[in-house]
């Protein structure tokens, strides 16, 4: 290591690309383990999860030594003394909120948390099993200490679910969130009311009936195929619980496929998309640094939402699909795209599972969780309270009431995993998608005229549903590459929001959406 | 770190876990990187490979970086002055070689081999494909330069190929090698002549056809089945060039399928099982340690043609499987298990490609290959005699002259690799392979008596013969488990043969082997 003096000389060059060196090393060790994960989920054979298990923690051992490391916290003190491109700084201020993180958290802190979620998730699996909340709640009270004790390392000045919450979402901070949250709240709660009274006769069983396995398969490719995925760049498994990950160079999805659920998979299929299409619009050029990286959980699923409720579940998408579904399955020639929009945009009326939801009731099931775990880690909630808060919540913001906590509070793996803070992303991942829409559409709209309006020429857009229509996905795409995906970490969430939208995150073109969609739908006076 | 005289009090025990947990951390970053390559050739998009090369460039260099750090010097050295157990002290001789042979050559030299052989391929690949031997002339110079430059690094006083061939294998002397290779071109080369002089008319049309890919994939499954593979912790895919990799926890298996080539299919499958059948016997217990890894090259090789050849090309195997493979392919109705027999081995003409080759050709072409790379790397021949060289050679020992050096010296990718010393493991594996398979039958004959030899009792095995033809494996992989497998590194590879054959490698049983078998198939007199 070069002298103080020495090293304020010669820092630019040589120090920024020694740090970004470090850089890329922790995130190869990163994309590494990620191929690992897609392996055990998607190809791994059974008996492979012991030495699977010591590959993993091998890597991400090795990785927090590489971040952790006085060398990296040197690096990133010359660097932020020094004049910095805007690319670097912003490379700078990521590992820098990573390191601070990393290093502020005893390493016997990281191995309890580690080791107590090891153990709860088999713990909330039995319970769940057998209904019995208070076998698993002395492990949700540990893990609700723990995490409370690792949020008061890396910040005991600050609210600790706010800290938590920005383990996943670093910049979007928590009162938006929670504002977010609430005008949803205010705004569905009445919506869904309107909905369950509504007398409207919407078609439910146009995907009805038994679809083979591998003619799903060959859908869900065929979907692909019409949304544009790169297949030189990825490929299609099937995983008990979809997901996608991967890099810019190499993206995967998967879904999977139940005999009487061929919408599920349809739909699920291009929420991975979603995923996967982000990931392959950052530039290759940043690969192995947060500039080749998605900014955080939030807007990485206001993609997956975008692709699968603004397309997917738009009747122009059906106009084009169905014809496609059909020379697969054609038992679906009778269906008309009008029904296949209402079966696919239909709203529940005993809707208790999260991952059953539709579109309008499933923030109501965010907004819950997001309610109960934000007063567990501030202490205003006892984990001996959480099944009967649970029931109360449910009750008088969906109209159901849990006959089990089974089917309640004992429904979701995440908090077994330690994982709190994380619901919320969700909602503000539909939330940013809509807002990104409606910019999309006001930006198409305005510089491309409508075909009607052109006489003669080249062959002029349409709008976005004419787009849809044609499955010409290269306007909505190309805004998103420009204005989201090429920018990876560039920019904090708020400036990206801010920059592609006009405006902050605000849940007013979402709520603006459901209500014009859902009116319509139900046939609504008051929407 | 401990000052030296704690440490030798406090040696024993956490200086050894210290030690072990090291070598963990070693291996089991090098055993993500074999899924990674695994993932590389069987599932991943075309255009991963940047990012792979990436990442498989970093988890090598943590992997380098973690055997040469300081530490572990300190710690070999620590635990060389203490008292071991024999295990304990097996794992310290393993490292200790990795270790000084990884240390004592420069990173630079290291870096430039690397990037050497990296332009090495597609100048080699543009060589072959333009049959221009002159083109690939100053690659193949510089890789000869940098690798007796490496040679001279590890070992100044040493033979310099001696020390590339232990880069494979460590522990069998050259001389050893040398003597086996000359015995089988002694005793090959007229053999083979005899039989190319035979007026015996064997079956070869037996597999003639065409065959369906999935058929042949399913009959690949049922070939695995019979074997035993372990499906809990393997699986079988497609690979453009058959491989086994992974761990005991996870040995798969790939093969390939050519619609003219049913009998290589089954075969190749045979060969890789054979390799994964050894991986899957490595004790569970030694996982990430030398205790639970393969000895090296010579004894994984004779794993797979013990059962590629012993078994697989057996007479009694087809007797077993025939059926089999008919209910997969109706169209082998009328072939008989000794026209099978017959079509496994047969010997060719014009046997110019080593990969092509049968069972006896073969260690033809790996003791050209021997023979041409030895002197090249000692100075005794110069890069632009070895198309000369090599064709004389063919002649002269197996009776043909290459017309073209792409089917000449330029077939095989090895040199570009830059791995010199690394054909002779071949040959050796199949002369270990009938030393081991010879003793088995001793061993495993001589402890269970034929059955028509014992009236009563519980059902009795019969001979090894008896055994494949009832697809009844557990002796012969019991004895392999039993005298291979379950050792790992524990014992050097002179010790391992000797304990399981109580005699050093020689080449005399696979020579009594051959002389049998393909005298009686093409009736020669002389044997």
């Amino acid at each position: 290591m070069a002298t103080d003096q020495s090293r304020q000389e010669a820092a630019e060059p040589d120090t920024y690309d020694e740090f970004e060196s470090r850089v890329e090393r922790i995130r190869n060790v990163g994309n590494a383990a990620g191929i690992l994960r897609w392996d055990q989920e998607v190809v791994m054979p059974e008996a492979g999860t012991p030495a699977r298990a010591q590959q993993l923690s091998t890597l991400s051992s090795i990785s927090h030594d590489l971040l952790t490391a006085e060398e990296t916290g040197d690096l990133l003190a010359d660097l932020e003394a020094d004049d910095l491109t805007d690319e670097q700084a912003a490379v700078v201020r990521e590992i820098r909120r990573e390191y601070d993180r990393a290093t502020s958290v005893p390493e016997e802190l990281v191995a309890e948390i580690s080791e107590t979620t090891a153990n709860a998730h088999p713990a909330w699996t039995e319970a769940k099993a057998n209904d019995d909340f208070e076998a698993f709640a002395p492990t949700l009270e540990k893990l609700v200490a723990l995490k409370r004790a690792y949020a008061d390392h890396v910040d005991p000045d600050a609210d600790p679910y706010a800290v938590l919450f920005a383990e996943y979402e670093p910049y979007i901070d928590l009162e938006t969130a929670e504002r977010v949250l609430e005008r949803l709240r205010e705004n569905l709660v009445p919506l869904i009311d309107a909905v369950q009274d509504s007398d409207a006769d919407l078609e439910t069983d146009a995907f009805a009936g038994e679809f083979d396995d591998d003619d799903q398969e060959a859908l869900a490719r065929d979907v692909l195929d019409s949304l544009g995925y790169d297949w030189d760049r990825g490929r299609l498994d099937t995983a008990p619980h979809p997901f996608s990950s991967g890099t810019q160079f190499d993206a995967r999805v998967t879904t999977r496929f139940e005999a009487d659920d061929l919408l599920g998979s349809i739909t699920s299929t291009i929420h991975e998309f979603g995923h996967a299409n982000y990931t392959l619009g950052l530039p290759d050029e940043g690969y192995a640094t947060p500039l080749g990286e998605a900014r955080d959980l939030s807007v990485h699923e206001s993609q997956s939402r975008l692709w699968e409720n603004h397309v997917g579940r738009s009747q122009p998408f059906w106009e084009h699909f169905l014809p496609i579904a059909r020379e697969r399955f054609p038992e679906l020639e009778d269906v008309t795209p009008e029904e296949a929009y209402e079966a696919a945009n239909q709203v529940h009326d005993d809707n208790l599972i999260r991952v059953e939801a539709d579109e309008l009731t499933y923030h109501l099931h965010i907004v819950i969780r997001f309610e109960i775990e934000r007063d567990l880690i501030r202490g205003d909630l006892e984990v001996a309270e959480v099944p009967e808060v649970w029931n109360d919540k449910y009750e008088a913001y969906l109209g159901v009431r849990p006959e089990t906590d089974a089917e309640g509070c004992l429904q979701d793996i995440h908090w077994s995993h330690g994982s709190f803070g994380y619901f919320p992303t969700y909602s503000l991942g539909s939330v940013l998608a809509a807002q990104l829409y409606d910019t999309a559409e006001d930006d198409l709209g305005s510089e491309a005229p409508r075909a009607s309006e052109t006489p003669s020429g080249d062959e002029p857009r349409g709008d976005l549903a004419d787009d849809i229509r044609n499955a010409d996905f290269d306007a909505i795409n190309g805004w998103l590459r420009e204005n989201v995906h090429q920018h990876g970490k560039r920019y904090t969430t708020p400036d990206l929001i801010e920059g592609a939208t006009g405006q902050e995150l605000t849940a007013e073109p979402f709520l603006e959406y459901v209500e014009s969609k859902y009116g319509e739908l139900y046939e609504l006076e008051k929407y």
